[in-house]
């Protein structure tokens, strides 16, 4: 469990600029955008990290990330657009409560990546796949 | 509609490291991976972006993120993970089919980002999440 800010933000007791609710989930402005209409958009369900949150709210959350995504697109203008979701402080999350960023993408603003592709190696990739399978 | 090489791996006619399938998802090892375990979940539906989406597949992408999420922690070993899906060539997309990327993040490898964050301005704040409250 996690009582974290957005907790608050989704019980009220802090404002936020809302743009989308229902029963599961909740999406407003962040209050520290990398672009025009950075939006988060976060399951009501208290949780610090992906792994933990239920099979329901991540499919709530889902289901509304291409209907946030095209509201973003047009209110800001951008045709790229970003959707980044951290757990743990090393994959640079801030608030410990689940939440999705859906940032546009413009030459101006918006999320740089730094990407350090390897090709994979045949071998170790087939056992990884074999490992994953059997724990899916 | 697009037809990329991820619906020729969806259609078995190129094969993949395959870790994960259900009706509407497949995921499979990214073969240029940023870290050990980089895993990459896709819908069966051929869409180059999210805004395209119907919102049933969406919603079984997002159902399957926390049980793929715990397999890749736990195969990887790393406690952090980011989850990243780009729509869009400005927004760093390669190939035209709806992906959302599982990247382990430990110390030496994994998602870099660049974040140029500024404070929101409270009245602009307010106009655009009015303009997207009422798209949504």
């Amino acid at each position: 469990m996690s009582d974290s800010i957005f907790s608050k933000i989704i019980r009220n007791e802090i404002p936020c600029h809302r743009v989308y609710e229902d029963e599961l989930t909740l999406a407003f402005l962040d209050i520290n955008p990398i672009a025009p209409g950075h939006t988060l958009v976060v399951p009501k369900e208290p949780v610090a990290t992906i792994d933990e949150l239920s099979d329901e709210s991540a499919a709530a959350i889902g289901r509304v990330l291409p209907r946030i995504s095209r509201a973003v697109m047009r209110v800001s203008g951008a045709t790229a657009i970003n959707i980044l979701q951290n757990n743990g402080s090393l994959a640079y999350q801030a608030v410990p409560h689940v939440h999705f960023h859906v940032i546009p993408k413009t030459d101006a603003h918006g999320l740089g990546i730094v990407w350090n592709a390897e090709a994979l190696d045949e071998e170790a990739g087939a056992e990884l796949g074999r490992k994953l399978a059997r724990l899916l």
